[in-house]
């Protein structure tokens, strides 16, 4: 399967760049085709254009580019931090301009925009690897874990991808080496449920 | 009072410019000092570098002008349209960039960040003001509005933020220019309710 992994993170140095690693390098081992989007390095930038508003607009060759990656994908994986209960800005925008009407879903025939759109992804599952400081009962009762919402709800349900799997490590700030070891072979086993050897 | 007024659209004939020149006017006339941020306009830059990172690091002069402001502020409104369940991508990271540690929230002393924080910010209340295309028992429903979380919980409950508004203009795409009226009647009423003339 060709699988599409994307990592949000600044620091080269951080937990997520190394959950990010060892999810390609698991899909590798696997035989399967990874198209990896480490989007601070790519320099993308999340600021949608007024002109992008439009259904019909003519695309920049980087969004053109990251449309047709999304689309061909079976399979996404995403690696981010949570940061005020979202992704970071640059996957916030990723999803503004990447995830278009026409491409990432559709509204039906006649309806004006306010209906109940038709998902256009081929990927058929989808998993959010994301980080935390904050205490599991703290982030569900306090917070209320808004990513849950806008990654399931909102993205993934709304594009017709039906498989839906986020895992949360946390507290990373205080984590132990040994924990994070741990951590690192936990997502293995999550990549290789879901996109085993073939 | 100052009020701090940030807007988050690309189009400049958009409601949500309606909206927040509504709100300006409308402060304006009611004796108060209006801080207005247009991001777009601003070409604020929303991707957080890695050396925003540390709690300690040297801001760049726009990041430590936008800290400054959001500090003074006595009030906050906000203006955006649901991306997604979110803010577009240059309000999220004006989040990330400027909601900084040691002046919008605290750690306690010892904690290693996995704590509680602490709330720095002055105003005493924020509004929140967002225009959708999806109606509001389906938001409720089927996205769970993962923006109001964001807003009350992850931000202003966390910065310090006693008192927190929020209004959904809804459904923009098939509203009527009447119904555009009433909603900008609407948002003088609830400025003036929240910062009547002094």
């Amino acid at each position: 399967m060709q699988v599409l992994v994307v990592l949000a993170h600044p620091d080269d140095a951080s937990f997520n760049h190394a959950i990010a690693r060892t999810v390609c390098e698991t899909l590798d081992a696997n035989n399967h085709d990874v198209v990896f989007l480490d989007l601070y390095k790519e320099g993308f930038d999340p600021v949608l254009p007024a002109p992008e508003l439009s259904r019909d607009a003519i695309l920049d060759p980087v969004i053109e580019r990251h449309c047709k990656i999304l689309s061909d994908a079976d399979g996404i994986v995403i690696v981010h931090p949570n940061w005020w209960g979202m992704p970071p800005a640059i996957l916030a925008g990723w999803i503004d301009r990447v995830f278009r009407p026409g491409r990432a879903y559709r509204f039906v025939e006649g309806d004006k925009g306010e209906g109940v759109p038709e998902g256009l992804l081929r990927a058929r599952v989808a998993i959010v690897l994301n980080t935390s400081n904050t205490e599991e009962s703290r982030e569900l009762e306090v917070f209320g874990d808004p990513l849950e919402r806008i990654w399931k709800n909102c993205v993934c349900d709304l594009c017709g991808i039906p498989r839906f799997q986020r895992k949360m490590f946390r507290v990373i700030v205080t984590s132990t080496y040994e924990q994070r070891i741990d951590w690192l072979n936990e997502t293995r086993g999550i990549i290789s449920a879901f996109f085993p050897a073939g």
